[in-house]
């Protein structure tokens, strides 16, 4: 069964233009807690302004995005469209990997919900995130 | 006047490492409306699924963040940085450019709130963000 | 129609233990929009702080809800359980009625989208929220 | 020290029209932790449909206000003003207290972040949410 869902979700991290783009890396899961950890390794692609070397918001809502998917994936099996999606910008991240926790609050059968915390690799909190997921969908 | 705002506009949407991956254009503002106008053209490396030539909701949400943020800078004249971010995504877009409008609800001394509707090139609204931003920071 | 749709609102804003506690009352709608339009009236009940006549917080929470809910009413013909709630508070309210307007921004089979503004009788903006609804719920 | 702090989260939980009508009581705090836990008894003033003894979804969102509020007290010393609310309805509650555990996040100069877990007598988690308030306020 592991190997199965290990598959699934390195494929769903992987696949597609902009999965590849970010260049995420599955780093563990745990089915019973119901929860993915994912790394996202700097790039200077990801710059906020020119020279500072800070992360931009936009990877980091994307990554939170797909970090709160995988943790439903869990339950669902399938990578789900999100509905809404909310993020709280703690402090700026220098040229620092980031590091993903995605934790399921609610799987209903309709709606999914998961909270995401992101850390840098001295595990200083980045940002949080909060989605809403169409389980049916 | 108009000619510096247009720069300061221009400058923030096109610079910066992650700026320049999104590529947004600058279709336009209302100084007096506190709206600005930008459109970020389709890329295959922003699709979700491979195939689908769906636009990931990622970018969509990093679009959103910097629309935001434009529209408030035409109150601050310089980039601000964002507290939290919010995204409902409405509909699917496909193999289409997205024009965003930003719009200022309130330009407070510590704290603007900006709303971001987002349509493909036939006008159909594919997502509404909501982010506040640290007119301080 | 009309009358039956007025009537459908009225029984909504009215009915249950807190919606009497509120005292909302319909001003208004407009089918062809999607919007609803409802009066909450001041109540020294609904004060923040002691002696201050502001408008606490959670009845403004409260009323955006309803004020969604009723909006989304219009093509649901039924209440429609909330599946999650953001308000933004921008300004306080003084010893004033308040008077919000619902908007329908998407009506789906699974999940509704309303947008309501909340202003003072003189016209400012006090506070703005957005919500979404299980329109199978 | 700790009969001040237990003084003000009584004073601001018991102050005002509307704290009074809500009746929240006291149950703990831990200033380590940055937490903050509240009892909010069940009243039929807080029903949602007549005849169900479902707790509305507005007292609800009123209550994680409060409590976020309260946490984030531990850290400013008075009460505070909130910037945006967001809540996420989970499940039902009928005909029971309500308790909720606020956390600090963020405690920051100018802006807070504070997390809230809602549950019924049972342990069911009924809705969580996270608000940011206005530490400079």
């Amino acid at each position: 069964v592991s190997e199965t869902i290990e598959k699934m979700l390195t494929d769903m991290l992987g696949g597609g233009g902009f999965h590849e783009t970010l260049g995420m890396v599955l780093e563990g899961y745990d089915l019973e807690a119901g929860t993915v950890t994912v790394r996202l390794p700097w790039q200077i692609g990801f710059e906020r302004l020119p020279g500072t070397k800070q992360w931009h918001g936009g990877p980091i809502a994307s990554f939170i995005d797909l970090v709160g998917d995988a943790a439903l994936m869990l339950k669902k099996g399938a990578a789900i469209p999100t509905i809404d999606l909310r993020i709280d910008y703690l402090r700026p991240a220098i040229a620092t990997d980031l590091i993903a926790t995605g934790r399921i609050v609610r799987a209903g059968r309709t709606v999914g919900l998961a909270d995401v915390e992101v850390k840098d690799t001295e595990g200083r909190l980045i940002a949080v995130g909060r989605g809403t997921y169409a389980m049916g969908g």
